[in-house]
């Protein structure tokens, strides 16, 4: 079999969650919760089980979910989605991802990527036949996006750009200046976004969730993917949706249909009642702000330096005056010898640039981010 | 937005099933049972809630799946998969179909499809560039495959033929012949397989589970495509999983962690612990054989003419001596009229060759069938 991903290895979250297993370290790698859920939702989950709920979802998902997203949509950013037609509901948000992409990006298109970026968007773009086209952002100026040059990069054959706020690796959040700007380059193009915002109700400091549907020129032209896993402290339920305008959405599903047909039946009926209490969402950045604070508290002792995170459940930090190591042999290291898993930033660069930077996951109980920052701290 | 699909509509069973729905119709359409799954197995997801198992699974499936669906593969088949590198879990079938081809199909490989087929077949082939390639089976000689039609058809691109056994919708299955004469046409190619296998434990009338995996030639192309969803009852559930020799399941693997990355955790959990009982697979294929038998007794008194089906759980009809109607009209008639909901069987040919066959879904509870049969005799 000729490989058609030839480069592809394992990818980094299962490296170093293996390593962090295999010596015993703390794992702040991997992005999840190693504290549980809400007993409400594991209970939503039982009555609809015992419901019979047990039978294939509609393609699009059942009805009462798509409408609470629809409604929460709505309500927060004040616009309108249908949720028989532009709400749909997959198999989490990277099948939304990489449907989404399918449904766009034709042999020979160009899509732009602003990296760091999670590790998905790259594969999903190539085996569709589409190419890549590289905008780096760089911690010097923490990671802000400078849109002459995403501008300079658009050709004839863009098709596609792909944004991600609250912002995985990094941890920025996109502004409504950078709406503005982005509108103004893709006016007069046929070019679609997509925007992954798994992130969306874990922002902090007062910023807002600048999701481009908040900017008419950028919604009519954007597939929004989401999903609940980080949200509600249960990565591996694995229940995404992708929001787009009316015939985006149908060229979505299409696809998704080939991909998955439909998505776990009790566990949508279970996030729809869930999604009806409003603060089960919306006290979730508060929650995740004080983990933020009490990791860097816990930091604060190491000679590591960093902009706290404005949002996600990852904060970077650089360690370029600690040592000269390059960032995965130092991720391995401290996994091994001081006994905590981190992720190397540079993976999430095409060209694996090294800014000596490393990513900690601080969803995590307090003892946990005490321990870790502990041992960080003798480094 | 072009769209990479203009000639996708809705799929036939959303259409069926929501038809069915609007007149109060019997719903033999879709293909999922209306009777609850084990409360045992209900039981055992629950467990796996409480236990906080609510996090990523690997990506590959959590290993004690993994570890029993060798087991059974090597007990009932005498055939090794190693759980670690050859056995991957997925989300349903459906998504092990679409990675198993993309895993394969490069841009103008033909890939031979054998007609009738499930719907998901031909648009994952296309969206990854490839060309289906049709060998037509008919109702004549029961949807016998002509080997010496596939041998026909293979050309220097021929890169992949796609198998289903037991079938939908015939209820046909494959015979030790019938793998032997496949293993005579791929010998000296290059030529890889994808099975289509989740009604293997819905088989009938003493008849063997003759997976492509049972002949050598066949094992080592071969990538099968199951799931739990029919076995146990419980379709909306989506886990499937992929077994493939260990080449073929790393390109698997590949594709499969950008597509979902993972599949739903406590689910994964629960089913690993309701495989040990071999009595909850190996008890299924009666249970579906006396669901066939009481269809086929309830239908005694119609003017159809069939052959009983050999697995999976769906009867085929022919009306050709009742009405000259072509068969999707009088599946939306009988479900309107008649309150009996069908699949037309010609909207699994790529031309829709109409033989006059409609297809009902015997996964019903005896009382439904009883009256489904006293319509249908009516006809
Ligand atoms: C799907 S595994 C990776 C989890 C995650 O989102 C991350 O760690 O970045
Ligand atoms: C995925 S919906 C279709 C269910 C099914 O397998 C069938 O009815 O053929």
């Amino acid at each position: 079999l000729q490989s058609k991903q030839p480069h592809i290895g394992t990818t980094i979250f299962t490296v170093m969650s293996k390593l962090a297993n295999d010596h015993g370290a703390l794992n702040l790698s991997q992005g999840f919760p190693n504290f549980e859920c809400s007993s409400k939702l594991i209970e939503l989950v039982e009555k609809y089980l015992r419901k019979g709920m047990n039978q294939y979802a509609p393609l699009s998902g059942i009805q009462p979910l798509r409408e609470i997203i629809a409604q929460k949509t709505s309500e927060l950013y004040g616009i309108s989605y249908h949720p028989d037609q532009e709400v749909t509901i997959v198999s989490g948000a990277t099948e939304a991802l990489y449907a989404a992409i399918t449904a766009v990006v034709q042999t020979g298109d160009e899509v732009i990527l602003l990296e760091p970026n999670y590790d998905s968007y790259e594969p999903a773009v190539r085996l569709n036949g589409g190419i890549p086209v590289y905008v780096t952002l760089t911690p010097e100026n923490n990671y802000q996006i400078d849109w002459s040059v995403v501008k300079a990069k658009i050709t004839e054959k863009t098709k596609l750009i792909l944004l991600n706020t609250p912002h995985n690796p990094t941890g920025t959040v996109m502004s409504k200046d950078d709406l503005e700007q982005l509108a103004a380059i893709v006016k007069d193009t046929n070019i679609f976004i997509v925007s992954d915002e798994v992130y969306e109700h874990i922002i902090f400091d007062g910023h807002n969730h600048w999701s481009p549907i908040r900017h008419p020129e950028l919604q009519k032209r954007t597939f929004v993917c989401g999903s609940f896993g980080k949200t509600f402290h249960v990565t591996g339920w694995k229940v995404g949706y992708c929001l787009a305008p009316q015939q985006l959405s149908e060229e979505f599903r299409k696809v998704h249909q080939w991909l998955t047909f439909s998505t776990v039946t009790p566990i949508q009926y279970a996030l729809a009642e869930f999604l009806q209490e409003p603060d089960n969402y919306l006290s979730v950045s508060k929650f995740y702000q004080e983990k933020r604070d009490k990791f860097i508290s816990c930091i604060q002792g190491s000679r590591f330096e960093w902009t706290p995170a404005s949002g996600s459940f990852f904060q970077c930090v650089n360690y370029a005056n600690i040592t000269d190591e390059n960032d995965l042999a130092l991720a391995q290291r401290l996994t091994k010898e001081i006994g905590v898993a981190s992720i190397p930033v540079s993976v999430f660069y095409h060209q694996k640039n090294d800014y000596k930077i490393l990513r900690f996951c601080f969803a995590k109980d307090d003892q946990t981010l005490e321990i870790a920052g502990e041992r960080l701290s003798k480094l």
